[in-house]
């Protein structure tokens, strides 16, 4: 049995719980927040506390809380004697601690939408092989997708999930606005993005190109470029069809 | 009965061709293609032609061609009596000619990989009332997402395609070549990828953007940058920021 104590109450953090909450060998001491409202949630299922003083024994304490606090909540609780992972892509793993790692799933969670865990993949990286081993023992039983991960590489895959995240739902969006520009239901769109997504996670995305851009039909792209009539739509357009044909020789 | 004659040797066509082929109410009486060697996986199930002066009598015509060559072909083939469709996102409604309407399925398709026609939204657009008649019946007999379309209407989905489906994939390929320069497998990414794309067609795309551009977070965008060694990832990074910010004010 993995003793854990999870240290937020956010989006993360609610998706962490529920799937501790239902594996067999973890069990769930303790859930911190600064905020005693945000712990009304979980104070039916276990302890809360909002005082990083009065934290439980645990085999591992994890951080579900802003980038910019994680160093901060780390230095307070050295104290304890157990593992201290943070969950955050954009943060190194901290030298200066002892018993230190991370446990990033990395995901997009949404507050109302159920998770299968299963299929998230999680990135852990430790200070020491054995801090390592109980990483594993504790992402293998809520996920079959399970990757060791340095700061390095962990830095490149969270500028990378801008890009693939982040970045494409604002090309979704700009979608969205054409539609309504012309009353046409963005819904008809839906299976494309869909098939985009599916498609790219079955083949190398570069080799799966199409388009205007790609085909090199500046016929096409001058016309698209003519419709457009927002100035940072149309910047975009041009730099991203540019972007694909020096890709794309 | 609805009898079909399929121009085109394509995609398009083939996928056209299998979801025809299943539907019990439609006939498929020929294939043309001006390449011989295309027609070949189609002789075994129907009658093939290489010449357009050789077209048998049907209700429809389906050009499954480039888009270059649909107006040519529409001209060449007005000799017919059937109704002649078209089933491009970027080529207008022919208003010279008679009896033309247009099928625009809107999907990517990958010649290897079945699909499930039943989900594709199919756009139509026809001259007359009967005619548009004809092809709410042909279409509903293999989808069931069935969109009368206008010309204008279908320009503006078609540039919509080129940033939810194009563009999107383009930063699909970026992302896995960060991924590459740091050995990080792209497949880590998948979830990310399939996930974002559900959330889009649950959400309002606008209404669910997340990252450090909507949140202000200039600090991890300054870390971003200084990662990115491409002159043009680096400028999508920032425009594609800039234009999150903007629009969520």
């Amino acid at each position: 049995m993995i003793k854990v104590v999870l240290l937020g109450a956010g989006n993360v953090a609610t998706h962490l719980f529920n799937a501790f909450d239902e594996a067999k060998n973890i069990s769930i001491e303790q859930v911190f927040s600064r905020k005693e409202s945000s712990l009304t949630s979980f104070e039916k299922k276990t302890a809360v506390t909002t005082s990083l003083e009065n934290l439980k024994e645990a085999d591992v304490y994890i951080l579900a809380v802003k980038d910019d606090a994680v160093k901060n909540v780390i230095e307070k609780i050295q104290y304890k004697n157990g593992l201290i992972v943070h969950t955050s892509g954009s943060v190194p793993l901290l030298k200066s601690a002892k018993n230190n790692g991370v446990f990033y799933p990395l995901q997009t969670f949404s507050k109302n939408t159920a998770v299968d865990f299963s299929k998230i993949p999680l990135c852990i990286e430790a200070d020491i092989d054995e801090n390592l081993a109980l990483l594993h023992q504790l992402a293998n039983s809520i996920s079959n997708s399970v990757y060791e991960i340095s700061s390095e590489q962990r830095k490149s895959l969270h500028l990378s999930a801008v890009f693939v995240c982040n970045f494409v739902n604002h090309l979704y969006s700009i979608g969205e606005d054409l539609c309504q520009e012309n009353k046409v239901p963005f819904e008809i769109l839906h299976p494309l993005i869909l098939e985009t997504a599916r498609k790219a996670s079955v083949n190398s995305p570069a080799s799966v190109q199409t388009g205007p851009a790609v085909r090199n039909d500046q016929k096409t792209i001058d016309f698209h470029l003519a419709q457009l009539n927002k100035a940072d739509y149309s910047k975009i357009y041009t730099l991203l069809t540019d972007s694909i044909q020096q890709k794309n020789g």
